[in-house]
C-alpha cells in the first residue's frame, strides 16, 4: 500500500544486486511511494546481478559506478540530477565488502591492503559520495541520506572481522558529515543498523545461520526483514523525519537493547543440560 | 497534508494541555492521518487547559485520569477500547513534572517525598500504563507506544535536577517493558528524545531561554519543533516502523551527536573576547 | 600485596554481609592498602551476617543503618568522621534489593509499593548518602565515591526485573550528583558495572547459574571475580584516578563490548545441533 | 610518590616527543613505578624531539620506527623483548596525525590519500602493533595495552575533521582485537579518552584555545592534565585492573557526561547579554 510519502522526490539507490538485497526492496518501495530514482552498483554487479530487470520494472536508469572512485560517483550524481530533472532528495548507501573476510584472513592476520579496501568500499565510499554531492550541490535542501550499518559497530561478533571496523568508521563519517551538510543545507544523514539478513554483509561470515538464530531469539520482535527495513528507510526519506540527523537508528526487533532473552537462554541451556546430564543437573525442564 | 498513515488505527494521547503541547500536536496529526483517538490528562489539567476545545475539534473523547493511579489508568484503557471500538494501536505518554524543580529545591537539597513524586509522575506512570494495558490485553498486536524523553537522561544539564533521573528511569522502563510486551504481543515501545521546546518539561528550568539558544546553535538542523516532533511520532505509530523497539530515538536536529559546533563556539567566544579585550587576543574576527 | 595506595585515607564501606560480598573484599583490600574504615549495613544484616568478625579483623567500627533513612545515614557519616579522625576520602555503595524479585512478581505484574522500595533501597539510598555527606561537608576534597552497578542498566536481561530500572536510576544519580559534588568539592562519583558474581544482586534472579555461564563464555577474559572487583575499586579510590567522574566503568572481562563470542556460540549451537539432528545439519564439528 | 605498581614489568611507550607529551609523562611514571621500558617514535620525531634526553634519564633504549610499517613495528617488539629480557607487560599507543588538518583541508574537501594516511597513522597503526605483537607472542599473559583517544569519536567537534573518524576506528580496533587477544592470551586492550591537552592531537585544530576553555568549564573537575593522564595509565597497566577490556575510558573531569554546566553557560551567556543589550534582557546578573 502506498502513502505517497515520497511523491515528487528524486532518489539514488546504491547497492541493489538481486531481489534479496535491502537496496532492491528500498528501490521498489521508494517508487511505490511516488519517487523517481536512479540505481547504481559496480559494473560487475550490474552484469552479474538482476539490476537491469529492476531498472526496467521501476523505469529507473542504471548508472554503473565503482563507489570508491570519485570521478564515477561524480558522474552518478551529475547524471541522476539530469535524468530525474532536479536535485536529489534522498540517497541510500548499501555497500559493504571485506576482502579479508572473503579470503578467510582472521582478524589477527589481516592483509593491510585488503583492510584498506574494506574501509574504502564499505565506509569511505560514503564520504566520497557526500563530498561529491556537496561539491556539485546535488542534494536538495532537507534531503535525506541513509547508509546501512550493523550492531558490530558497537559490539564485537566473532567472525565479523574488519567489517566491524568499517561499520564504526561509516557511523563516524555519518556524524562528521552530518554536522556539515546539516548546518549548510539542512541535509540529514543517518545510518540504519539492521538485523542480520540473509542477503547482506553477512554472507561469508562464519556461522551466519546460527548467529541469525541467536539474533532472532534474542530480539523480542524477531529479526527485521529486508522488506521491513525498506519500510523504515521510506520514513527516513520522507518529510516526517526532518530533524533526525547524525543518528545510528537500530532497526533490529530490539536486539541492540537486549542482554539476554528467555528464548535465547533456553536454547543456550539445551547444550548446558546435555553437558550436565552426568550430574543430573537439569535447570530448565 | 495527510498520508493516511494511521487509517483505521485507534490511539490514546496522554498529556495534551494547550496548543503548545507536543501531545496536542500529535493528537491533531494522528487524527489528520486517519486515526480515532481519546485524550487523557489530569482532572485539573482538563479544567485549566484547553483540552475540551481540542476534543471537540478532533471528535475525541476526554478521559480525565491521574496517571499515577492504576485504577484510573485502567479506566482510561477500558473506556478507550469501548469508545474507539477495538484494541488500541498506539499510545503517547507525554507526562513529566518535578515538584523539586517547582519548589526550587536544588539537586543537593532534594525533598525525598517530592523525588518520589517526580519519579512516579514522570516515569513510573509509564510502567503503570503498560502494565494496566497488558493485563487488559488492551493494545493490539503490533501496536506502538511512545514516551517523550530528553537528552538529560544521558548527560547532565545544570538545573534539570531530578527530572534527569526521571528520564533515565523512563528510558529503562521502555527497554524492560519493551522486551516483555514485544515477545508476547509484538507491541513496540520507544522513547523519543526531543529538543527542548518552549512548552514541555523545560518550564521552570533555570536559564531555559539561553539553554535553548545553545541547543539550537549546537544542532546542525536547529532545535526540533513540537510540530516536527508530532510528524516523527506519526512515523513511529505507523506500520512502517514495526521492528523498532526498546530504543531511545533522538529527534533533536543532531544535538545529541555534537560535541561543539562552530556557531555555538562563536557565541561562546564572544564572552571570551570581551574577557580578553585587555590582552588584545581576539580569536574569531 | 599492598601498594599503600590508600595510605592515610579514611573510608566508609556500605553493604558487606559475608566473605562472598564484594563490599567485604573491598573492605579487606582498602585496609591492606593503608586505609582506616568504618562498615555499615542494616541492623538485621549486621545481626545475621558475619560483619562483626570482619570489623574485628580490620579494626573497623560497625555503624548499623538503614540506607533509606536519612537520619541514620547522617549518623553514619558523622560517627565515621569522628571515629576515623577526619573527613572521608572514599565511600563504597554496594546495596541493592528488589522485593518484587524476592516475591517472584514478574515485570508485567509489579507491586508498586515494592517497586518504590526497590528504587529507594538500590538507587535513592545513594542520593541520600551523597546529600547527607555534602550537607555535613563530610567528604574530603578529591574524595572518591563508587557504587556497584550491572549492565542490565543498559540492556535487558530476562528475570532481572525492576533491578534493571534501579540500576539505571543509580547511574543517573551518579552523573547528576557527580556534576554538583565535582564542581564544588572536586569529589568524583562513579559506578562500577561488575560481572555477575555468585554473591550479589544476582541471588533470586531466575536461571542465574546459566546466565553466569553465558556471561563467562561471552567475555574474552571471563567473568570478573569479587576479588578482582575489589582491586579495581582500590584504583578508583586512589589518587591516580582523580579526573575520572560521572562514569559507568565496566569491570566485566569485556562482556559489555561483546555481541557474540565463538565460545558462547559453540555452546548455543549445541542445542541447535541436537535440534537439527534430523536434517543432518551440523555446523560446528 | 611511587607505589611500585609496575615493579618488574616491561613496557613499550610509543609517541613521546617532548616533556609536554602524555607519552613522555607515562614513560616517567612507569619507570618511577618500577617498570623497565623502551621508547619508540618516528625517526624524524626522534631527531627533532627531546626523546634522547628522556631515554638517558630513564635508562630506556629508543627504537625508532614508523608505526605504519609492519616490519619496523616487528623490530620494535623483537628488540624490546630482547633488551628488556622478557615478554612485554604493557604498551602505550599515543600516535595521531592528520595531513588533512595540517593542510587545512576541510571535512567536505578531504584529500583521500591524506585521509588514508590519517587512518593509517592514527588508527591502523594500532592494529599493526597488536598483530605484530601477537604473531611474535611478544605480550605476556595478562598484559595491558592502552591507546589514547578523544570524545570526538562519539560526538562531532567542528574542526577536528577526519581525526574524529580515526578515533572511532581506533576504538573499534580496540574492541575487535581486545576480543581475540583477550580470549587467547588474557591480554586486555582499552582506550583512554583524554581531555584536550595542550600537547596532543589538538595542535592544528581550529580555535583550540577556546575549545579548551569550554571543555574546562563544562567539566566539573576541569580538564585532566597530561600528568593526571599518566597516573591513570599506570592503574590500567597495573595488576589491579585485570578484567577491564574492550572499553573506552573517559579521563576528562566529567566532560563526556555533561550536557551543559552552569559555568559554561555563564560564559556562553556573556555574549548573549551583549547581543541582547538593546532589549535590556540580561539573564545572568
Amino acid at each position: 500500500m502506498s502513502h505517497n510519502l515520497l511523491k515528487g522526490k528524486r532518489g539514488i539507490i546504491f547497492g541493489a544486486l538481486n531481489d534479496m538485497s535491502i537496496a532492491w526492496k528500498v528501490a521498489e518501495r521508494a517508487v511505490a511511494e511516488g519517487a523517481v530514482i536512479t540505481l547504481s552498483n559496480t559494473p560487475i554487479a550490474v552484469r552479474m546481478g538482476d539490476l537491469n530487470a529492476l531498472g526496467e520494472k521501476l523505469n529507473a536508469e542504471i548508472i554503473p559506478a565503482d563507489a570508491t572512485n570519485v570521478e564515477e560517483l561524480d558522474e552518478v550524481f551529475r547524471k541522476s540530477v539530469e535524468i530525474l530533472g532536479g536535485k536529489i532528495d534522498f540517497v541510500l548507501h548499501s555497500i559493504g565488502m571485506s576482502p579479508n573476510v572473503r579470503k578467510k584472513r582472521t582478524y589477527d592476520d589481516l592483509d593491510y591492503s585488503m583492510l584498506e579496501k574494506t574501509l574504502d568500499i564499505s565506509a569511505i565510499s560514503f564520504h566520497k559520495m557526500l563530498q561529491v554531492a556537496k561539491k556539485q550541490d546535488a542534494i536538495a535542501e532537507y534531503g535525506s541520506v541513509v547508509a546501512l550499518s550493523y550492531v558490530a559497530a558497537q559490539r564485537t561478533f566473532f567472525g565479523y572481522n574488519d567489517m566491524a571496523d568499517a561499520k564504526s568508521l561509516l557511523e563516524s563519517i555519518t556524524r562528521s558529515f552530518g554536522y556539515i551538510y546539516g548546518r549548510e543545507k539542512n541535509v540529514r544523514i543517518n545510518t540504519i543498523s539492521q538485523s542480520p539478513t540473509p542477503t547482506t554483509a553477512g554472507s561469508g561470515v562464519k556461522g551466519m545461520e546460527d548467529l541469525m538464530d541467536f539474533s532472532n531469539k534474542m530480539s523480542p520482535l524477531g529479526n527485521a526483514t529486508a522488506d521491513e527495513c525498506a519500510d523504515y528507510c521510506i520514513t527516513m526519506f520522507s518529510d516526517l523525519t526532518r530533524k533526525v540527523t547524525m543518528q545510528n537508528l537500530f532497526h533490529d526487533g530490539g536486539f541492540s537493547s537486549m542482554g539476554m532473552s528467555l528464548r535465547a537462554m533456553n536454547q543456550y541451556s539445551k547444550g548446558l543440560e546435555d553437558y550436565k546430564d552426568e550430574n543430573g543437573n537439569i535447570i530448565y525442564g
